[in-house]
């Protein structure tokens, strides 16, 4: 039987290349030999990378090129109850990251949330999209592409849906730039974050608009979909999910909890969030809920580039009469809980604890459950980092918690 | 000596809290026993996230309320040589994913620019920056405190200074809006990614500008930073690294490796990462870099909460007469190879992979050498994305790759 | 009979107020008095601001406080044949401006334009929008009250129509940020700009919504209209007309009138209006097209604080085989032919000088008409300076023609 | 002596063509023979069109293919006192334009400051720019011309100072796309709006560029300018006046003047200039700054196409204890009091009416004068529009007003 040393030294020959070993060896065994081979080349160690605690071969949908895991810490905040549409419990949320104080931030923020009662969440809009691009002679045939795809939803749709058993295509809108016509597709993935569902719908989609119009395909994502890059079409129109939770906490627990009042923190809010992100051209008015959606989405076997589209968060605050009212809306939460990474062990368990694993009753009613969860826990981050903004405690919190 | 059980239940019973375990237990003990009570609470079963190959006790500085690790797999693309500034050398860089397709699409890019004889790499620019907001009685005294600022950096610089061993203070800019006045603080944090000491320094910068100006601070960060938010301040002017790398792929090798021309891939570009970005209200001009930022920061140890600012990244492409010419630009790319999560086990033997663990000699080189070869694997994925585009393989590469 | 200078004495002595002239005398004195009444207060000399051609009682729907007239120098451009779905005719351009050279270098790019057959041009959308702002008590009503407006399109389109007997509802979409509902409403106001008509009617629905919903009217203008304000929601969505213009020139008379080649222009208009508009955080990727529809609008009676929305356009080149293809896409263009200031007599004669004045047959047909001939005028524009640009002449033709 | 017959007669016959008139005969008959041609081609009449009340040839500087004057209704507001540091005086300004009720809103508004004793006004920063882009080869050779930039600041301002006695170079701000590098060249040109100034300096140190580095130029605008396009890089950097206005009302007048509370005023402004603005993606986070901006820029002889520079405003207001404290800070607001249309009869004349016509003493202070007279009324158009808003009565001051 092969052992790692052989295939590395095959590889060593030229006899192999370093992403073939696996039609040469079992997938751990053609790990170790990319380890023993990386760890000849390099100064590097490669052992604990190679200690990881999932099934390689199982892994083979996720990576390439796999010489073993990286490891970060996982912490756990909660519990918090979540008044949303798709859930109402309380609910843990893990969280993995290597920023200290962010698990104990997001927690105190939670603790706050808990004693007023629970926050309120709704996700407001739900569709994945894909914008493939054609090319066209001029503006006067792009004009007609537009207004045939207007008039074709139908049959749009239905090619699009012949490639997949879950989705369903809700929407497309034409954009034209001179010689160039974007279609963007809206598709309902349910339980899945569906890029890879509406990618491979789209294409078939695209097929028919090729046959039956003089549009012709230039790349299937013309980056209006627009997937990991920051762009204010999926801050106005939302990707994924739009979700949006708030709180009111009465002034006794802001005060208890946040040790600062509410108008300390609104007026921290108005000045940092809103003012100073307005100032910055910033597509984000808020303070961290990349933070929370990053740990969240790591933790939970979510795909961490799109955290991008994840900061497109708006975070609201107001001084009431009955207390500190405080809200985050985030535009574009990518969300899934069937697919991708949400099938590797750790992130398995993780989605457990919140209690939203694989397909939801009805479809796609656990992902918009983790969506509301983690909108939660936004605000909850939110709460935190502005009550110590406004009492002054940031880089001492960091100081004390951190390096 | 006390068990994981024995734990659990006094947090059961009222007699501790969750994040007061560490108190009272090893840190090993402690994340068992919440991993107990999450158990008993939830439909979730924790073993695999108990199954981490880190020291809890020495991952505190990095999480509060542990349970266990996340655990995503990691493969490795290269090696790729780099012509940059502070290094000149063939490297491999490790990526932790779980997107079917990316190793392998990255790889395929990189071997388009090995055979190209490697990328060029420079960082342009370096500078991580914090922006304390300061409340003022009217634009009259936010002139006044722009002005002063402007006349003390030197003084600011020495407040700044005596908090860090380090970090060197090169610019202070004054915003004003109405009764607010920002001060974007910008720190050369040398082989740091530097938020930490930059939040730090600032603090005590802050505080002089109270002493000496009616400012008063409302909030030590006020988005002009800006921090894991998409902000046209640092697709403008950059935040940390910003960082460039390039190639010029002969004709041949086009078709070769990447299955088309570059004509073909010139166009794709075009309409898809320029016009397309456009149209879209982007500050994101490239195909997915964030892909590529994400899982390296991922396995090498970095904030993946700052994939945000690292999507801020334009991609160019030209036909030229000699071969493809493509460059990737990303404006505002914070690493650093100290601190942080590059301490963790498999991190730290992911950043000995690619030679630049630790402090670099001179100061900030292993940073600026981690830039570079980050941006040499994001030109690697665009590659690779725009040839898959152009020859319209991207659904297909993920079916066959993919889930 | 009162005189100007009997008036200007009562409001010295504080009898009148100086708005309040015109109901104690024809329009004509109460404008006399004021400049006298100016007049003595500044060093100003008001005789030309005096001698203004229109009737002064006849411009009240468009002035207060009036004291005269601003003057502009007025040229015009063309003919240039504008093959468009609402025209297709040779047309002359008036444009008024004190901006010299850019009457002749828009001229110098309708000729490049008429050497190759004349323009392409498209009206792709049309929707004059207004967007108030409700409260409501958190994110669970304002999802109710989303899901109310959606389901409420039609009895929203009778309450809004109730008001106009031209301006129809085509739409309403509700943004949701925390505790604030915005309610985009989209109406085709045919040849009229529309803003007045989309107010008027958008409050009648908004009583609806305040009477159905728990909402409470902050605002009219929320802001997601967006009026006069650079937004990337018009850049994206449109407002008014979304309008394209292209054209095809052979390589020839690239040479001969622009004096440069196709080559050379594609290369400016990428690194400059794609690439450097890419990096400046721009909503406008093209060269000057703000000229154009500010001189356009000036002569016209247009709104020319609108030219804000107007400048968010893309202007495209490809050097093709057959000559340079170029095409200017205008994402805003708030064009109208009734109402506002197409009624002040040297407007009304320059929109005549077009041929698009007053309501069209079909209604729409003329405002559409215009957006066309504006966009082929702004194509023109974007010419003729990536040709100066390319053959390095912006400077000395400014040198030259101007100032 | 050739009559406008006999010119329009020469140009039918292909004699002459339409822009070369004026070596054939006076400016008035040019114009008139144009008119007289346009008269036969189109069914306009321009009778109104030719009864300009301005020198022809004095306004060669200002317009090619010139065939009269459009007029547009002038009114004023006033007298408001403004608290500046290049005036502390009260001031009238008059506004052209054909938007009913604009002028008696900014009046209300302004009546409104006085009531509170006036506005405090204040120039932040000053500098015109220009940024040519250059093509290299590489970012290897990128990195070095941004390096010998940053060394050569004084070289490039030597250069550029040679084409100008007033205009000084103040900085050089390198960017770098890939193989593009953009170079942002910043002036004080005094009481110049400058862009010419700065066109014609930025050239002769392009040159020197070209010279002394292997870059090579591609167009002397990069659009990092950025003229006349909304860009981030303007609202966050400035651009010609960066210059905010404050006032302070007393609640008792805010009741007197705005028929509304501080309160009303203070929530309208937050979920629609910061909010909404937040949602639509928008750089322009006031009312309708570009109102003010564009009728006085009419009136005044400024550049109407760099309205869309001007709405980069941040308008904030809060209920203070004291009263109503209101401010509005325009980014950039591109103004000059000599050069451009300044020297236009009606418009000197409304410069006269402000006391800031021709160069200031010192040099410059006329412009700034200016800027904060127009942020001042800007001001109090957004106090005006707030409150009318608050007090829900936008649509009906309109039917009032207006059409």
């Amino acid at each position: 039987m092969t052992d790692a040393s052989d295939l590395a030294d095959r590889v060593r020959e030229g006899d192999l290349r370093l992403h073939e070993l696996e039609a040469h060896a079992d997938h751990e065994t053609a790990a170790a030999a990319r380890r023993e081979l990386l760890e000849a080349e390099t100064d590097a160690d490669l052992d604990t990378v190679g200690e990881y605690a999932f099934d390689a071969e199982a892994a083979e949908p996720n990576i390439e090129n796999m010489i073993g895991g990286a490891q970060v810490p996982m912490g756990v905040v909660g519990p918090v109850p979540v008044d949303g549409e798709a859930t109402n419990d309380d609910h843990y949320l893990p969280l993995a990251t290597s920023e200290g104080a962010l698990v104990a931030s997001v927690n105190r923020g939670c603790s706050a949330i808990s004693a007023a009662g629970g926050a309120t969440a709704r996700v407001l809009k739900n569709g994945m999209t894909r914008a493939p691009v054609f090319s066209v002679e001029d503006v006067g045939e792009a004009a007609e592409v537009a207004a045939w795809t207007r008039e074709n939803v139908g049959a749009l749709a239905e090619a699009a849906e012949s490639t997949t058993s879950h989705g369903e295509l809700t929407d497309v809108t034409p954009y034209v730039v001179g010689d160039s016509v974007f279609l963007r597709f809206v598709y309902d993935t349910k339980d899945a974050m569906g890029m890879n569902m509406a990618t491979i719908a789209t294409q078939e989609a695209a097929e028919l608009v090729e046959a039956e119009t003089p549009a012709s395909l230039v790349a299937l994502s013309g980056n209006l979909c627009t997937d990991k890059k920051p762009a204010a079409i999926n801050a106005v129109e939302g990707r994924g999910r739009t979700v949006a939770a708030d709180v009111l906490i009465p002034h006794e627990q802001v005060e208890d909890r946040l040790k600062t009042t509410a108008d300390a923190i609104a007026e921290a809010n108005t000045r940092k969030n809103l003012v100073g992100s307005a100032k910055a051209g910033s597509l984000g008015f808020n303070a961290h809920a990349a933070n929370v959606i990053a740990a969240s989405f790591l933790a939970l076997g979510q795909d961490i580039a799109q955290v991008v589209e994840g900061s497109n968060a708006i975070t609201t605050v107001e001084a009431r009469e009955e207390g500190l009212y405080a809200s985050v809306t985030i535009a574009s939460l990518e969300v899934g809980t069937v697919g991708g990474g949400t099938k590797l062990p750790t992130q398995v368990e993780a989605l457990d604890v919140v209690g939203v694993r694989g397909g939801g009753d009805p479809a796609g009613s656990n992902a918009d459950a983790l969506a509301e969860v983690i909108a939660t826990a936004a605000l909850a981050g939110e709460l935190s980092l502005l009550g110590a903004l406004a009492s002054s405690h940031l880089s001492s919190a960091h100081e004390e918690l951190g390096r």
